[in-house]
């Protein structure tokens, strides 16, 4: 069986690591192609095209950036149009539910196969090969890629033959991790307002109800103040947050805690954070309350 | 030692159970009579009156159902007015900082002493002992009761000198739960919009990054819809939010989010969803969204 | 006919005034006594307490600056209890619904007839007579005041029968003036956001679509960033939109607008902007932007 | 002066009888030729493909649907390509700020002039030759197609050099009135939880200090619950309210009520509403606070 993986970043250099050590051979390509090299030393093949990744593959993993980078690498970089009739293509990547829609009608149409698999974990649960992976398509074809799945992830979770209902589901998620953040922050404001604690505060919720990796993560960061180096970018979240608006927008799914939280992060944007790490976020509440100078 | 508990309603019977099983002796009061006749057996001594309770106790505790039954039982019906100067008094209802304030005040007035420790925990945790309760006010007299605490919780977390301190971390965790709530509804509406199963989204989110028992909990009412009988009534958690509300704009905090979900839940008793369980407050999204003719 | 006027205050002072003018005779009571001093040059009498002035008076006339007042004067300070029994009173102030109904039913018992009569317009219209009055209660009790409505304002509304309906409406417009405000402060901050300047926007929409009296006013001030001296204070805007929520609330009516506008308030207050003129509230769009300094 | 007009919808044909009338010689381009063959006979002449329409042209005048249309028409379908190098494009179509900025880019790359001119005022006012024209670009430009807009409208209100200005000062009057419309329907819901009559209500608001055409017009829909046929389709007005905001989010301001304003509109298209007038964006507060069965 023939692979190709595009897209080498943070997250897909790891998962195509995982799949080159369980034995698969991988013709990999990437933007900037360091990434591609030092994967060839654990036996990946580097392609210097998209075109020549695909070239032949059986299955196509992309994870690339964001809808703009798969459009150009897939569509206008001729990634789709390089691959064999039947081929998989599946997809990993965080994109808009708009955009998996035309992606789906475009591999139709072409005679692609189509599986949306975009994940949950960061970096280093990628490398442990324990991402929740979500899928969505033909579940014959899912068949078929479930065994690479089963290396890069912990479990798949199916959400039904569409590729968008892994994209929303993903933007769900994301989004409700904007909503803990935001509610976090909020509530803090609040305790800070009396003088109690904001470390107290995040300590309690965090032993208690909210015991959760999530609170743990972003709790941590907020009572700390420690939003360098990012684990993940602000601007990211406004744009998953956005994503998730959009998705809701298309579906007449009115989404007010959405909504307040993509002004939270047009606030913290303008007031220069968007580099920061998400739990950032609770900067704004804090603001607006005049708890701080920024 | 001597003490008096005021309100054996669903938390204070199990509440004063344990500390009578302790060996700690108590004089009771509630405002129907069953329930102090109840633990009568146990070894409590039944008061017929707020008065006849608190007289020459050291120790008042109170865990009345909200502020008008505290001020009705401790100001207006003459509590307060009976406790022997110097007596401390502890309130381990969850109410309303402004009034928090007031009774700091009249405490002080009258020569007595005041801590909150309103609790974190249903029933079943009350029962088993197993509370986490939210103190503050002045440290001596807090160790004073921490004997008692230390009985009816599994820890006691601290949150400074002005008994509103403890209340508005109360309220600040109970947002952080309608907040849970609120975006577990919005983002099953969303998933819904796509198709996705709305269990099935539950199920990934309580097994991955949301893995708490908040959302553990009115997830899976949320999944199931199964809204009766209600753990806790959607009305109260009304009452709760709006006064997390009342307490940020005390403080000049700004709470979108907190506003959001108070018309949320307008909107839930608009509709007679009022009591149902909170996990109700799910049905607005889809309400909101058409996905469902409630 | 005898007359009780009390609450001499800023809008008080020229209603009263009126009056006098017109021919009646007035007992005048205010809680410092210039202000009744000043009007007994033109015919008034001064009360030194508001049971001397309402004693017995045929209707009484409070206009006093908010339910505190209202609560310290007519109920606790015996104003109501001074009354003659199947005396009216005719109460103009912007109060709660809430407090409305309470007022209502303590007239009731207490055998005296109840009329709400607050006011649109500011103290020059006041001066001139010309206020337009929002009236609710009983219809045959409302027709014996009349005449001194048509001598205040230009024009009375009546809104039902319970005088409630009449304190609902006067919150619902002042909801509306801070909409009108918070909108336009959004809708400049948009504008800025691309370099268009606010002075033309200001200029282009209250010379078309916005062409009324509110947005020439506020949106001058917006325009000339002009906040001092406060026509009107933000401070309470926020009590009156405050109050337009709690009614929402006790109605069922979710208010997500003026829950946006209750917390842009809030972030003025929290930035020291509450003695500003309610224009002021255009400065929280800007800021959040990240185009002022403030 | 050789003068192009492409798209004769609604507002377009009026215009372009206006030029022709003021004694133009127009060349007349719609999708679908009707529109243009019932203007030859008041003298335009028709031209079958946009080519054709602009070939020669010194000013093109694009009035196109929207962003789509506009880019399907002027980029994809010719239009641009079709100009002579210097010509003039005044686009009068309410569009994206983005897409504002890329086709001024497209133009300079061309060597063509553009100016963006959209406008205020409905059908009756466009054949009035009465709009309000919001004009931005290269003042120099401008002054040549002034004898134009002089005809067309009532006044030309100029917003900068960058084409965009004008849009989103457009945007930004449509999210004002969007919000006029949005903060009437929570009044008028607030009043009617206590039984006030919205016809009452509007005609107060309407009658003082909302006497503004905006108010009157979909104010008195309101008060009539007339929503067919629509003036303005609420879809229509979604369109326009998530425009501005994509335009707050690009220059990174935040913009609460719009954000309400958008999740009402998504709520009304849940409920079959997006047909109707924009007016009918009030049923969705009465459906919320269960005043309705809709």
């Amino acid at each position: 069986m023939k692979i190709a993986f595009l897209g080498l970043g943070t997250m897909g250099k790891p998962m195509a690591a995982n799949l080159i050590k369980a034995g698969y051979r991988l013709r990999l390509w990437n933007r900037s192609a360091e990434a591609a090299t030092s994967l060839a030393e654990l036996g990946g093949q580097v392609a210097l095209t998209p075109l020549e990744a695909v070239k032949g593959a059986d299955i196509v993993i992309s994870m690339l950036a964001d809808d703009h980078a798969t459009r150009a690498v897939m569509i206008d970089g001729g990634g789709l149009e390089g691959m064999s009739r039947g081929a998989i293509h599946l997809n990993m990547a965080t994109i808009a539910v708009a955009f998996a829609d035309e992606l789906t009608q475009i591999h139709r149409d072409k005679g692609l196969r189509y599986i949306a698999g975009p994940v949950l974990g960061r970096v280093n649960v990628a490398e442990a090969g324990q991402l929740n992976i979500l899928a969505a398509g033909d579940t014959a074809t899912l068949q078929e890629v479930q065994p690479l799945l089963d290396i890069l992830g912990q479990k798949t979770w199916y959400f039904g033959d569409k590729p968008a209902q892994a994209n929303v589901v993903k933007l769900a998620v994301n989004f409700m991790i904007a909503s803990a953040i935001g509610s976090m922050g909020e509530a803090v404001a609040l305790a800070q307002g009396y003088g109690a604690e904001k470390a107290d505060f995040i300590d309690l919720i965090t032993s208690t109800v909210f015991a959760a990796p999530v609170y743990k993560g972003y709790g941590g960061a907020i009572a700390a103040e420690t939003f360098e180096p990012a684990g993940f970018k602000l601007s990211l979240g406004l744009k998953d947050v956005s994503l998730g608006l959009e998705a809701g927008a298309q579906a007449n799914v009115p989404m007010p805690i959405a909504s307040v939280l993509r002004d939270q992060h047009l606030d913290s944007l303008a007031h220069h954070e968007g580099q920061l790490d998400w739990a950032a976020l609770a900067r704004v509440s804090a603001r607006r309350a005049g708890q701080n100078d920024q």
